[in-house]
């Protein structure tokens, strides 16, 4: 049944996607309708209807693979009281320099200074030590889909650095130390089902420990190579220990009559989330977009011949109704005045996954030509077997796209042994740089500074051997870490 | 099939619900888990996960009915420079003393201010000017769902006057004045089809002049009666006429080649849809929800007897996953040390349409006992045919519902032709009482003035004939206008 008439896999070009990755994204963007950057305040931003659907669809990957964990949305508000925001000593102290503040309501100056969130562990705690009583109530886990707020000092760029941007966060708030630690495998398991999901390859480091989250005793984070060769951090999971249930005096009764503070995690995925996953599968061509969270799937396109224009609009309109009824999400292209070839153009940019064209030939045959965004080869089909070809190439197409992605990025994950090597590597920006370093902070901050890079920390998600020698001070090697030209 | 067993509808008792509303309303938030106000922030609070989930549900009534007329969802950032805001000259005059100001960026002061926003006209007009560039481009329909922000200086109350809710909020831009009118209808229809679905019961009025949207042509808003005799304001539609276009420069090309500013309208509902619901269809056992937004449809109890828990639970938890495979929400209760009585109390409370009992008879029948929430009827049914008989019996209490709430709103809308009876029966709280004016302003807030109470304006949803004379002057009454004590 399948007749592939173009395009193997390797003939796609992803020239501009890598060597113009900013202005390949940007365009992406704006072109396709996704996010307009042009609001009138640095780092904020529009989400159009149709990046809107994809973020939407997004979320719903995040919920389902929270809510199957047993972790429950809720709501919680925008604002921080300024007392809140600075219970937590360490917390402050990373976050004062990046919190708006709402000083003023209406024409009266506020007594309280009000912060935006920048995240809500300080909004979460005042609750969790009235709700949380006794062992009983434990473990709590929540999770919510909100926007948060940095006051950003280096430059903005759309999605992968913005002063608003949405934040999928869960909190969760246990008993014991252990309980904690079993939730953070569990919150990371969580992640790589959701980026597995969305076919996008990932690295997991646990950040070494200048560069955790704020408050927390250690961080662990999903980190992605984009097409330049620098890494971009897409997710985090933190053990936050008792840091915020004592600041916040979240305690509960244990079950022989004690008194114990509980121990918390969190973790999320930022905008950059949804940025990943255009990101990942682009190619010269535009964004790529899995089946799963298309806002168009199928994208019906009439090749109209010498006055039966009408016979194939009306074809095509069927078509794609009978899609919609197999609850494909399907729309039929019918703009005048523009060449099927543009409207190629235009959906490719959007990452339609399949387009269906139909022509005079195909209606007298009994045919429609199905063509595979990914790899652009073009099949044909029975028109009465169209609903089932199409399924099983969506299929084909979300399996080839996840391959690729960690086919492309394994290639991309090297190791160095000498200083000089690694250096040179990174400053190629060729990806992630693997090397092995002694148990002292200040080698690491070195090896950062000479390569100007950034140590992305140690590897959680493979068994590393550790043998050789410390790539700063030549002593023996304690850990492998990760290096890498970070966003 | 249906054997009634207990309690007409005449005798649900609905006391505490119109006698003490405001506490009514605060425990079924609180005990029902829905809302918790105890932030440490005057007018925000925490939505709950079972309150969150009924929010979502009356958001997917509100997407369908948008989406099927032709309106996209975007997302709009909420910060506004101060500038933007301050150039519509009503606008700004209606709302700057409502709104929150962010002064500093961590230690910097900005030098453009940022409101937070309290409504989205003056984000999306510099938007919108950018987008709008003929003809072709109109008409444009977007709506966002949002959190906004009010300094109330008014004493906050939970939903119902927040300093920070939720807002959905459409804007459309149209080439005519006719056009924008049209639209303003069909939102209208909309708000009518989103409170039908939600069972909820209306007035449709067009404010009067002096309480219109601050930079609107003219306001048309959807009010509730309350069981205290309040009304409430649970939705709005303006016509912005080019009010807007005109401040942001929003202008198209016409087909000959002219330039002319778009015509807009605008139209919200906030937290207070919601509030409708669980307002709406109270009673002394608290919320009622409509099954198509109840976060639980059914839940399961078992009746143990004497050693046959472990029968009867396995009993419970199969009929609730066969439910669950026929797409029902359901939760089966197996608390254990709780009696089946008190976890009535709790469910009935939370507004569970439909309660099933499974006892160690009924299954020796094979049947099983449901409860409706609306009626506390009950009823049994085989034990085979439980889904299909659900099924129905959520259609009738849908419907039910419907009917009673509308029955209950009309006999709380008065007429008065005397001041001193207006004014005698808006002091006992009744509702609404329509009065009859002439067309001096003066005469309406002199109305207002000496009834202490608020003109809704004229009716939008039925004709009414105007032959009296004035209530204030007694001059030659013009038209009919709506009062009450609003909230």
């Amino acid at each position: 049944m399948l007749k592939p008439v173009r395009a193997s896999e390797k003939t796609i070009p992803r020239e501009k996607w890598s060597k113009h990755f900013g202005k390949w994204f940007r365009n992406v963007l704006i072109e396709g309708k996704i996010l307009d950057y042009r609001y009138p305040i640095k780092g904020c931003a529009v989400w159009l209807p149709y990046g809107f659907r994809i973020r939407e669809n997004v979320f719903c990957v995040i919920r389902n693979q929270l809510d199957s964990t047993g972790h429950s949305e809720a709501l919680f508000p925008l604002l921080i009281p300024e007392a809140s925001l600075q219970k937590e000593a360490e917390h402050v102290e990373g976050f004062e320099a990046q919190v708006f503040w709402v000083t003023r309501g209406g024409q009266k100056q506020l007594k309280q200074h009000l912060a935006l969130r920048p995240t809500s562990e300080t909004i979460i705690g005042p609750m969790e030590h009235l709700w949380i009583r006794s062992y009983s109530d434990l473990p709590l886990k929540l999770y919510q889909i909100v926007t948060v707020f940095r006051f950003e000092t280096k430059a903005t760029r759309p999605i992968l650095r913005m002063r608003e941007f949405d934040f999928k966060e869960a909190h969760t708030a246990h008993a014991t130390e252990e309980e904690a630690e079993v939730e953070v495998k569990e919150e990371i398991d969580n992640y790589k089902r959701i980026f597995d999901a969305l076919g996008v390859a990932y690295c997991i480091s646990r950040r070494p420990e200048w560069d955790k989250f704020a408050g927390a005793k250690y961080s662990t984070a999903f980190d992605m190579i984009c097409p330049d060769g620098r890494t971009l951090q897409i997710g985090t999971v933190h053990h936050l220990g008792q840091h915020f249930s004592k600041a916040f005096d979240i305690s509960y009764e244990t079950k022989d009559g004690g008194r114990e503070y509980v121990w918390q995690t969190c973790a999320g995925i930022s905008g950059r989330g949804i940025a990943s996953v255009l990101i990942m599968h682009g190619d010269d061509h535009g964004a790529i977009l899995p089946p799963k969270i298309a806002p168009i799937q199928v994208i019906v396109i009439p090749i109209p011949y010498k006055g039966k224009a009408d016979v194939v609009n009306k074809e095509c309109s069927e078509v794609a109704e009978e899609l919609r009824k197999k609850a494909f999400r399907v729309e039929v292209d019918l703009r005048e005045g523009i060449t099927p070839g543009s409207k190629y153009f235009d959906w490719e940019l959007r990452g339609v996954p399949l387009r269906v064209e139909i022509g005079p030939r195909d209606i007298e045959k009994g045919e429609a030509t199905v063509v595979r965004r990914d790899t652009l080869e073009k099949q044909t089909c029975k028109r009465n077997e169209l609903a089932e070809f199409l399924t099983k190439i969506a299929e084909r197409i979300t399996e080839d796209m996840r391959q690729r992605a960690w086919q492309w990025t394994k290639q991309r994950i090297y190791s160095a042994e000498k200083l000089e090597e690694a250096k040179s590597l990174l400053e190629k920006h060729v990806g992630i740089v693997e090397v092995q370093v002694c148990d002292k902070t200040e080698c690491e901050r070195k090896l950062e500074e000479i390569t100007n890079a950034r140590v992305l920390g140690t590897p959680e998600d493979t068994e590393v051997k550790t043998s050789g020698k410390c790539i700063v001070c030549d002593e023996k090697a304690k850990s492998t870490v990760r290096t890498a030209i970070a966003y």
